[in-house]
């Protein structure tokens, strides 16, 4: 019988790890909530597992003020070979976000460095620029590309699902803050999506008329920048 | 028949102008658009009337890019008797919102002013604090009061539906921008609404244990500031 | 390994019970159900703890027509000090409406009893009056009321998010029944949301206009009536 | 140019007529409202035909309180031969209901009366027994069927899509007041969906496993009761 | 020791499968998802029971491009007594659609068969021929039938909540390719519905004027085909 | 008076050939509807411009069966020079659908042709391979691709929002029925979105690692196949 029980522990933290993963899926719908707030508990350590965290609602009168309030995004975060730094808020880092319909994202633009194509299926993007000048676009349906010039203190929109980028033209350094209407827009890059991805070699060639060499160093150069 | 025409025309310019009010209605839903975006158009003129705006989308080949950007919060509007100046962008000052479910707000407050106590039926907000220090909080439905000051570069966000509220503690001016998951997130400013907009005298005095005479006063303060 | 055993059962147990509460806040949401119906099973006494409630759906072979039947406003409840009696049917009291998307209640009022400004943030109401002379409004966005004496059979519809009132005008006591289309449209009150929860004095006295004396007093009479 | 003139009249009235259909189904559409309601605007008479009713909104300021208020459901309607009277309150008799995700029914039932097995396929319903004793029930997607009687106070659910039905099994007639969380519902009875409404006689001769007269027998009832 | 926990174990493997059955319910929400896709987790063999399955979310990375085929609906199924043959195919056995809004059927029907009037509470269908020739139908809400025969490559929609029908009136048997805008569109069949599910004998006559005879040959027949 | 009529008659034509483009995106929003369905009217030819059509709803009356039923796609289109032929069926091409949420495509693939890789932002799509052999898959959030040759009478899903792709493996021309959850799913090609709409050379060059001369000849393949 211990034995068996021996077993059972070790299942049972599993099931309910997993448990979680899927527990907060369904928690994290950007339907409107029929609560005030859900702040995740994350105090129940002893049956999280390193990959999933549990993620159920904490008592509203154990929440304190603090966790309505995000501090992690003021200074950039590291920047990639694209001259990029992005941190994305979502209620994975700021919890108090949990089932309310919105995330954001501070993203900073070295001097020449772009923020590739890429789309949020989720969500329609509002683009506050904090400081510098950045070309910044999108792509409607049609192809038709929307690109201008904004600088500190100016707004754009990025329709849900459209395909967007941005460069720093300016002289200094660029910061944006980026606002979402789902808590959970998702973002997906379109030269890792395409080139980073494993798609069949010769699809690629077709698709973009390319030879299989180019395709090759296209895809060295995105998964190994 | 020319007399005809001459009383019919200012019927239909009516009709048209009124319809035009309706249709705003209808496409400014927050559900998921159909289409990339609608900017509405605002180019037919001869039948507008000085209330009613028509809005109906332009065709998207003469969209420029400018439609998707807004500039006119980079600096602050007037201020009130509180000390509270509040830009609020929705698709009625800037189109390209239209259809988007976001709308945002630039809101700067007074060494010492305060946002009153309010909330916004439709929306969630993410309010990002440009600069100042400022004590904020909202109220969920146990009455509960989560504030704290919060400084530049720092996010707090307000759950749909509650009550909320903001002062300037610091020692110069503040600066927010908030962003909301509606076009149209709806502002009900508790003071005004409750004394401020002629709810009966004796249902007043006895929801809050005041005298007619501070009724009275209350209402003088408000309405007129 | 027997007493590592003893040690994880509670902490299970408490683990299943938080879960419960999470779990409850998932099948709850509002949006269209994808099955007919799903009445929470309370069977589960063991793993439950004072403060949650388990919240599965239980088999559909096992539910009873009893279930979706609500039998306990038939007599009004205790009043307030206001002369109100409000009986707020939701899933917590009556399990058959859960995932349905809608809730109800039964309001009583003594004569020159009042029912107090408050909003629910998620929810339209279709007031019927069962008996009685009602004084009953709203205010809308623009501080404007619509207010007007409603009698015994008359229908009055408060759209979502607005504050509105009720006060008995008649020379018996008044019974109304609401409806609401959410399963948990929450209500706001706006004496206990702005002087009965704790908001900074200061603030508050800027807001309304308003000494330190006055919000000290209004806050008594409204914490402890 | 008169005569051109004389000619486009009409159809521009003809047009106008039929949009103004269009409209009210872009308008009352039950997804949250982006306003805090639409009064539809009814003096625009001389464009309206017959058939079709123009549905825009009312200017805000020109709305009173009346428009929020029904008063039309204070007596019972017409009985049918099944010993029904069921008043209907939409949008369409009470336009203060446009836009709100609501609408109600005042039902009667003669001793003995029915109301035929339907559903709504839009809407949840809320039975509030105002007097009376009904055999009340509905059949869930396993085909069993949840019924009893109830009585004066209390309040039966009737989940979305699902058929349901009443019958007066008291010793005198019953009110039952009915609400839904749709603003149209929508009612499709079956022994006139199916027996009433010409479907193929072959094909509902071995749905139902009925000769051919019977097939008929049960049709004239229906249409000629 | 021991002895306490066989006993609890039962008890914790009673309760997680019924939690599990209750999870399904919250994650089967056909609202958008905030994820790419969910495909439940079938490995947590121990703690399911006969009649509840477990359903949580396999981490992305151990899902195969297998999860998202679906090889089960290349020939029929089993024919009923009136010539169909349905396979409906929803999460419960192509996991991959699971929080995806989509479901499918493969219909076939032997010569003469039918397909008896049904409605789908939750979704419109499309219906593809793949082979055929199908006089195929629906009722709307004021009982006006919409038939006709189709063929072969043609496409018939079925708009939600109606009542429709289909019978081969070809030749050979028949094959239609159906897909739903709901992962669990629900299906209520109204012979079943009516007279097979035990609705008040009483109400039944009334409803379709029929005699208490008619009635009982009419469930003999549903009943025990 | 009479040339001041001149005038207006054609601004009005315009003002309503535009006003009709609108309302047809108002009423083709995918929220639930709130009647059976809106057949789109398109007689009202006067008033209709060559760029705009006139989407009214039809009186349901004078709807015909066949207003539901598609012919369309019983043989394939032309085919592009990647060997693809889509005829993508929504409520443009057939009337029906308008309002159902639901829309479809007939695509066809030569020997060896490719779907190239695109996304619908607003809807998933079920594919039901008719006949032929077909390399089929997608892209998720974390790069990872789920691609397998599907065969004739297979399901593929391909979850909303994420880059999928189809090539043509086998020996003759395959056919494949897909469809989407929504009346207008959209969609975004990558190789048209990215080297066919304009985005600023220096971006791309950085995004995708490509010299100035790759990105032109990439162009001009896409733009002029």
């Amino acid at each position: 019988m211990p034995k068996k029980g021996k077993k059972m522990y070790p299942k049972l933290a599993f099931f309910l790890s997993i448990l979680s993963f899927h527990i907060l899926t369904a928690s994290a719908s950007d339907p409107d909530p029929v609560q005030d707030f859900c702040i995740p508990n994350t105090e129940l350590g002893s049956i999280r597992t390193s990959r999933f965290n549990l993620e159920t609602c904490k008592n509203p009168e154990e929440v304190s003020p603090e966790e309505f309030i995000f501090s992690g995004i003021k200074s950039p975060g590291n920047f990639s070979n694209t001259g990029l730094s992005a941190i994305s808020v979502n209620p994975a880092v700021f919890p108090g976000l949990n089932t309310l319909g919105m995330s954001f994202v501070r993203a900073d633009l070295k001097v020449g460095g772009i923020n590739a194509p890429h789309f949020h299926p989720r969500a329609t993007e509002i683009a506050y620029v904090v400081q510098g000048k950045v070309y910044s676009g999108f792509v409607d349906s049609t192809n038709k590309v929307f690109a201008k010039i904004i600088e500190q203190g100016e707004v754009m929109v990025f329709p849900r699902g459209l395909v967007h980028f941005q460069m720093n033209v300016g002289k200094s350094s660029a910061t944006i803050f980026g606002s979402f209407n789902s808590q959970n827009p998702g973002t997906h890059r379109i030269p890792n999506v395409i080139f980073g991805s494993g798609i069949n070699d010769e699809l690629l060639q077709k698709a973009f008329g390319l030879t299989l060499e180019q395709i090759l160093v296209l895809r060295r150069k995105i998964i190994f920048p």
